[in-house]
């Protein structure tokens, strides 16, 4: 949980912040060659070589960039975008903060394939990964506070009645286990997840595919203020942006990337929800499924990722908490086993009650017999019964004990 | 499938069928001791020695054989148990005959626990480990056609409907795909998965905890008589054996032994079906399980055995056939997955489809900025675009195609 307010944080160069604002949406994410000019001549410079478009001589831009940013490198509306976010009680994440989450996002640069996401067809490749430039946020919890600890639940929009309950009541536990419930905020699982962990009154992550100015999806507007309100509101795309399809995969880098696992509630064949497991997958991250009805469709998706080697079944809330915890920590106690009064009996003792009918008595030679066990063992398998009260002498012959 | 009848078998010499019969009986199986002196010495030889029972001296049992056998050592039916086999039809099968199964059965001496099946809390030992001494079978199909396309199909009494459904769906589908549905004949998952192959005619094995004369359970009476009569009925119980307790994990075994792989479809935590899966784990055979709802305590032991790495989560039928076919034969295909007329398109062309609004036209300047496309690309993704009848130019902007 976090410790410390990010208001305390010493503040970044505003230069920066409006370097990256800027470049934040002059390019479409994931932008692996405007990644790495910032990372090369920094943010302030590689802003001022974008907006300066330069493409030939010194300080001319690479190709690829220029590319990635020829469509929009005209529109900087970083002052406003700032101004916007923080009216909103917002801030804008960056890697000069202490607050960015370096760590979790490293991987984000060698994973991906072609839309930011691995296909499920082939190995993820390292063609159009990048982390993300900037985050923009909102509400009191810390960014950098995961990944461990943090835990991806995601699934089908058109979930089922069961999954949507596993969604919630799950997320409940989770949260009340000090785990934190990261999701999309879409539809479906995403917003039982959210539900699910606001009910208990723990923090719960909502990362968007659009501006952190729009509600969306629109019915989950009043759920998403709540979601900045007591957890937080993430996004790589600047305020105004729409929820384009494409951009729901690349976003889902970021719920893979920011937790220690990624729990699949119910998911459709081919889905995005599969897609996020897939990424968690490739950047080492626990991937786990939860499993239902082999008759239900919302539950393919799980059923086939629980084929991968790297992909575990979680039955119970406790495998979720283990996979997220660090090593050691977390660790699920096996599920209350019953217990029988002839546990731990010798096996020969085992057949001898056996070979008791429930309401006859037997006398030890026939009871050697029937059990096919040794007659000079006898006498000591039937004290081991009495001692446990499975078994009475009555008379020279022996009888179960009633009850 | 069988091709020859067991009929046209060369008959094994009547001494050792008279001596394995004997045998089958005088030791509580498993008995490892016994069927160490059997290999040794041949089982006329070792019957002899069991009947006269000399503990001293030239020819004298060895310590652990005559505790197997001082209980029972006496009772010699042999004949008379042969004759009711004939009776009904049935035959002894022994290793002296070419329908043995030797090849599955001969892992049986080396993994079993103390009652004859691991544990579930440690590994598997070899104490207590021994192949069957005989076979006692009635039924057309020849007990040596697996373990390949042989499958185990076991799980709970206590079933639920879902449990039940799935048992006989798939044992049927499984049938008619030209595997054998092996299970213990019990009521709930057992009953329904024997059915669901003879419903489309298909053959299955049924493996008893006691003699082949008994009707267990009396509710399967008439079910024992159809699998008796299109596909097989096994034990290594000799006639008149009950059903105790330890003689299903006993006999559970044998149902591992002798499938290529065994599937658990419902299980609550620590079952008999979870033991055999174990069993069949330590064998080195496949260990399936169905998923199920993690709200039912009957997919508890389904779900806990899921997190084991060489069991796998089926889904699909398909996932059954795959496990249980020769390598590279009965290879499951992917599920159907949905196409969409943007599969395959370049990742910009996508981007500019989905900046495209529902209802209203673009131009492309404006299209290659909301998109984040470099303008120079735009005019391939629109064509790209348009031939999939995608996009439609409608003087001088672009919309979205209907439909």
């Amino acid at each position: 949980m976090s410790a410390a307010a990010p208001a305390r944080v010493a503040p970044v160069d505003p230069a920066v912040l409006r370097a990256r604002a800027y470049l934040s949406r002059v390019a479409e994410p994931p932008a692996p060659a405007l990644a790495g000019l910032v990372e090369e001549v920094g943010p302030v410079e590689a802003a001022q070589r974008v907006r300066d478009g330069v493409t030939e001589g010194p300080g001319a831009l690479p190709p690829g960039v220029a590319k990635e940013t020829a469509a929009r490198r005209g529109t900087d509306r970083a002052e406003a975008d700032l101004a916007l976010l923080a009216a909103r009680g917002g801030r804008l994440v960056v890697p000069e903060h202490p607050e960015w989450p370096g760590a979790a996002l490293a991987g984000l640069g060698l994973v991906a394939g072609p839309d930011g996401a691995p296909g499920l067809d082939g190995p993820a490749g390292r063609d159009g990964a990048a982390e993300p430039l900037a985050l923009w946020v909102r509400g009191p919890l810390r960014l950098d506070d995961g990944p461990t600890r943090w835990a991806g639940i995601v699934g089908a929009r058109a979930a089922s009645d069961y999954g949507l309950w596993v969604a919630r009541d799950w997320s409940a536990e989770l949260a009340d286990r000090g785990v934190t419930v990261v999701s999309g905020a879409a539809l479906g699982i995403d917003g039982a997840a959210h539900r699910g962990a606001l009910a208990v009154g723990g923090p719960t992550v909502a990362v968007l595919a659009c501006g952190i100015d729009r509600a969306y999806p629109p019915k989950h507007a009043t759920l998403l203020e709540h979601i900045a309100r007591h957890g937080l509101v993430v996004t790589e795309y600047p305020p105004g942006a729409n929820p384009a399809r494409h951009r729901f995969l690349v976003r889902n880098r970021l719920i893979a990337a920011l937790t220690a696992g990624t729990l699949v509630v119910e998911a459709a064949a081919r889905s995005g929800a599969m897609r996020t497991a897939l990424v968690a997958e490739a950047l080492g991250r626990a991937v786990m499924v939860v499993p239902g009805p082999v008759t239900s469709l919302m539950s393919l998706g799980c059923h086939e990722l629980a084929r991968r080697p790297a992909v575990s079944v979680a039955g119970r809330v406790d495998h979720v908490v283990e996979e997220v915890s660090q090593v050691g920590d977390g660790l699920a106690a096996p599920p209350g086993t019953p217990t029988r009064p002839t546990d731990g009996l010798d096996p020969g003792a085992l057949r001898v009650r056996e070979a008791l009918p429930l309401r006859a008595a037997r006398t030890a030679a026939r009871l050697a017999h029937d059990a096919g066990v040794d007659p000079a063992d006898l006498t000591t398998h039937l004290s081991d019964l009495e001692a446990r009260g499975l078994v009475v002498e009555d008379g020279g012959r022996w009888r179960r004990r009633p009850g």
